[in-house]
């Protein structure tokens, strides 16, 4: 079915467009008029795609979760594979190490921003912070497995830790690149893992 | 001099209008027409007291960290009387524990996104984070005056790991209130400052 695929990928190239022009023009200033004119699209030709502004930006805001969700399962290994390494390496996928993950994060800040006055938006909002915590849930759950965290640690209130630590310094990066520099943020990383380690 | 205290006081009154306008209808709608009608002024009268929606916005945002500053402020105290109790609950006030600190995290948190695309915001968003870095290594100072902190503690990578845990949790709580609820933000942060005791 060709066609299902064309119109698939094409909504993403849409939602790819819609990323930028966030980034580059801000939220606010992502109207469907806008986002037609990046990708050369009419605004009737964009509305084949999306009938309305909020279910384009609910989509695009959901792309940027879902490309965050695949690159951590292409990760999967063998059990006796896993190491301290290989977990530290996968929570720095969701932090904004390099260009394109710096675009994801500033999507998603405008996002988040947007979510407290778009009640459509909370509930996807909702559905990624779920998914999120899972996800350094698997990692405190794996330290376990490794038999390498603390016997004393609250492993609840860990993943609770980990993922503040990780979005807040996320944010911190994005915002003070200068003064919360890469290094900072990938050493305070590391430290805060090994320091649930024996 | 009545008169320079009441265009301060009532530079105020605008600032908090234009939360309240950013909270109940995004900073995309923050219009000076907008807060204008808010405050109950016309656009004319508004220009008086700022020339432009980044001066006014500028301000706004000013405010919101002066008053979290001027909050922790009130709180000092002489040096026997610092305890782990007394700090956790100087953190605990710049996390959206009540109404008028969640709003104030709102409207940081729709500041913050705009920031990303107004490098006139910008300066100020950076002087906030130094200003706040500052806040929390007071906080991990404290603790070694006590001499309640471990010994093994690097104290520059806790105040990083201080400052994104506590702007994470305040992040997932204002997102997420369902999921990551008051109590846990509260617990969560206790469990976090008890680690770093001895």
């Amino acid at each position: 079915m060709p066609k299902i695929v064309d119109h698939e990928k094409r909504k993403i190239k849409i939602a790819e467009a819609t990323w930028k022009v966030i980034v580059d023009e801000g939220i606010e200033n992502a109207t469907v008029r806008k986002i037609a004119q990046a990708c050369g699209l009419s605004v009737g030709a964009l509305r084949h795609y999306f009938s309305s502004q909020t279910e384009l930006l609910h989509f695009s805001m959901g792309l940027v979760s879902e490309r965050v969700i695949e690159r951590l399962k292409r990760r999967k290994i063998s059990k006796d594979q896993i190491s301290l390494e290989f977990l530290m390496e996968g929570v720095s996928e969701v932090l904004p190490i390099n260009e394109e993950r710096k675009r994801e994060m500033e999507v998603w800040l405008a996002f988040s921003a947007k979510v407290l006055v778009d009640t459509k938006l909370r509930e996807l909002s909702n559905k990624v912070y779920k998914d999120m915590h899972q996800g350094f849930e698997n990692v405190v759950q794996a330290l376990k497995l490794l038999n390498i965290i603390k016997d004393e640690l609250d492993l609840d209130l860990e993943v609770n830790r980990l993922h503040a630590i990780v979005d807040g310094m996320a944010i911190h990066h994005l915002l003070n690149p200068e003064q919360f520099t890469h290094d900072k943020m990938i050493e305070t990383l590391k430290y805060h893992l090994q320091s649930l380690c024996k």
